[in-house]
């Protein structure tokens, strides 16, 4: 299209300026790195945290890949169909704008309080759930058809901890309905509800409020989003380091590798 | 330029591809938040790690901004400077590719190598060390006049733990310098080999094997950094949360919130 313009526009200096906006067009967003989005609620928001797993996987891809925290506490899907847009802005990918390699998608403890207690304003009914997770599946494959979105089912509730707005049964048909839609969509799954109860002392390991997670249970979604990335083909050994480390510079002769 | 170029040019098809571009170029890089950069060596590096003072930024910021790792292990100012146009590509300021809020400058420990053992390689003479910072601070506020570069110098060497490469004496002179390029630069800085020093027993309490940060020192530099970034205005009193937070919903209507 520049070629067909500059053979047709008589305007020079328009030409010019307009070959200019191409040239740096094609240059928007050509950040160094890759990313990984995090899109969730308070369990990811909190994944900074000390000895979270957000922290853990910008740890682990600390020189190939930037892990990008979109976690907002006490949100639900409905909530999140809303600020799609927002958190996932349609200029993220135009010029050499990279699609993300990935965007976990994690929410369902909220939509699953329940109904007739004070937190009922988070409640979401589970086929409204399921259908949001499609919708936000379908919104980031749309954007980006190689991207690949990680789908985290809620974890369990550990009643113990008196949640008056939770219960762990309910927790579980939210994360078999994400399971579900998983299925659906091609997507992989995390089945963080499955995976914790795998362990019988889940409740005091995993969660320390009943809910959110301890820092042994920030480690189990770490491991499993690490192995789902892994499946996909996203790994420490696929991605490559954007910068050299210092291991493959010659001492004699360090400068060398930054020759291109 | 887009209301004479439509005014002068007669291939409508061209005007419209034109003015798209244009549109989707005012927005290009329009992320949700504005961006927080760690630039450094290892001990940037490895600071998203279990209670890493870089991950406790992106905590700490974790609905306003985000806090981007750029840490590269056993780098010095000499290598910096020769990979700054990748880390910061031109491209990021087009459009509406906003300035990052500030930046953190974290080399030094690598330069004060002692120039006659086996890490020879990575040190850099103190008068060019100067030079770099210089040239470092210089590159960042002539690309973003607004963005705060925030200097940090090397942290003490805690000789108890048998570094051969280094020394407290050296550690302390690159740290001198590194005030002494902020002083000039008129840039904040945190002054961290005198800040540890304050507390007698900094070699165990902040340094795990003589130079790296344990959870005391990652703590230090936080605070630090925090503080830096309250005196230049960036804190979370004035960074304005790029959504809406849960307890701003109105239990009987919480859509209202994401009313434009």
């Amino acid at each position: 299209m520049v070629h067909n313009y500059l053979q047709h526009n008589t305007n020079t200096q328009v030409c010019i300026n307009y070959y200019h906006f191409i040239k740096v067009l094609a240059f928007a967003h050509t950040d160094m790195r890759p990313k990984i989005y995090l899109f969730g609620d308070s369990i990811t928001e909190e994944s900074f945290s000390a000895g979270g797993w957000g922290a853990a996987l910008a740890h682990h891809f600390s020189r190939t890949a930037d892990v990008v925290l979109r976690g907002f506490s006490g949100y639900n899907t409905r909530w999140a169909m809303k600020v799609l847009d927002k958190v996932f802005p349609a200029e993220m990918n135009v010029g050499n704008g990279r699609a993300p390699l990935a965007v976990t998608v994690f929410f369902g403890a909220n939509d699953a309080c329940l109904p007739d207690r004070c937190s009922a304003f988070q409640h979401v009914p589970i086929d409204e759930y399921r259908q949001n997770l499609h919708a936000i599946v379908a919104y980031l494959k749309n954007r980006w058809p190689s991207t690949h979105v990680i789908l985290i089912t809620p974890p369990p509730i550990d009643e113990v901890a008196h949640l008056p707005e939770r219960t762990n049964e309910a927790a579980r048909n939210y994360a078999k309905a994400c399971v579900a839609v998983a299925r659906e969509c091609g997507a992989p799954v995390v089945d963080l509800w499955s995976r914790m109860h795998q362990f019988p002392d889940w409740g005091k390991a995993y969660l320390r409020d009943g809910l959110h997670l301890t820092l042994g249970g920030n480690k189990i979604v770490f491991e499993e989003v690490i192995g789902k990335l892994k499946e996909v083909g996203l790994s420490l050994e696929t991605l490559p380091a954007d910068l050299p480390f210092t291991d493959a510079m010659d001492p004699n002769d360090p400068l060398k590798v930054f020759e291109d």
